[in-house]
């Protein structure tokens, strides 16, 4: 028993150490790490594309997927460079995994990184990949109980999107019972109402990356 | 090495005799089991609160989340009992925890139960719980990309319903793309396009359970 509990330990103490050295890296770049984490479906390459279209700063991107780079595709036709991780069933992303598709990017000037995390709102939320923030993406077609019932991402994160209110005339969503759910769990972390499909309230998530920047870097 | 491996077989072994077990006592009574997966807040409660409302058919339900009983009270006002299953963290249900939640229901007719499993579209496709059907609920909302990125959910399917169609003019959806997806992964699983809010095509699935059950209990 002794050795297992050994074993298990190490794997985590060594993602929180590889988790660290990619962290110092990218600060060393002048580059954010941002560790995007959302359900499937809930509009984090939209969105991703969305910020980045607006941001006017270099960015850089890794998509992670469980097979597929249907992502990595649809963001090259928007001429945005991404790189592909597939996990082959891993439901979650990792620093070591990580760290590897960072070994294919030249970071040649200060910026920002997007890490698209495996579409989960579970598993991605135990583990860093070397983020120095962590981006909530949630959809009002979910639903507004997701705090209640999915509360670690929300503890984790350090800024909450709420994508796809273009549909919030079509849906059922309580707005009050989503943000006090959030507020129990994240007293902090701001919440931004977006549609990364017509680009409202995008400008509002890039102006919180910059500021988280500015602030870290 | 080899004790380690032993214990994880044993895991797996221990969950497959669980299973059939469960299988077998639920067909002695009658009652065809269903291992409902989905994403988050793909509307498995509200499917299996509308299908329970349409067959006439006695049914029981179980409903797994990390944290909460938002859907067992949101079915409890609809006057349909369900158990309430916690993970605390994990992110699928397993056949040994399904096995202590049906302990508490007593199976007094033949019928229906539903399992609705932890909103995760990656961890509950790989363990088998003792379920005779897995039903697999998508959205329209979610994208048409989800065949490719989540492979096994969908080869695992016995039936995969196609929900919140009625937002389908409001978003865009490759219907075409979605059933390549799916053809691919499993060629035989029938794609029921359905409303759980309006009652579109909840039919359809319902005549679908009452075939499976009479064809295998």
């Amino acid at each position: 028993m002794d050795e297992k509990i050994e074993v298990k330990e190490s794997v985590y103490e060594r993602n929180d150490r590889i988790s660290k050295e990619t962290k110092e890296f990218l600060k060393s770049r002048g580059v954010l790490a941002v560790n995007v984490l959302g359900a499937p479906g809930a509009g984090k390459t939209s969105l991703i594309e969305s910020v980045i279209k607006r941001a006017g700063i270099r960015s850089y991107v890794v998509e992670g997927d469980i097979e597929s780079d249907i992502d990595v595709k649809k963001l090259g036709e928007q001429g945005i460079e991404a790189v592909q991780i597939n996990t082959h069933g891993a439901c979650h992303l990792d620093a070591p995994v990580v760290k590897k598709a960072l070994s294919e990017i030249e970071f040649s000037e200060p910026g920002i990184l997007f890490v698209e995390n495996i579409g989960n709102l579970i598993c991605p939320a135990e583990l860093t990949i070397g983020e120095h923030a962590v981006m909530l993406v949630l959809t009002v077609t979910e639903g507004s109980d997701k705090p209640y019932k999915y509360p670690l991402a929300f503890q984790k994160a350090d800024v909450i999107v709420l994508n796809k209110t273009d549909l919030l005339a079509y849906v059922e969503f309580d707005e009050r019972y989503f943000l006090e759910g959030v507020r129990t769990l994240n007293p902090d972390a701001p919440v931004f109402r977006v549609s990364a499909k017509t680009g409202a309230g995008v400008g509002d998530v890039v102006e919180w990356l910059k500021e988280r920047k500015k602030n870290t870097i």
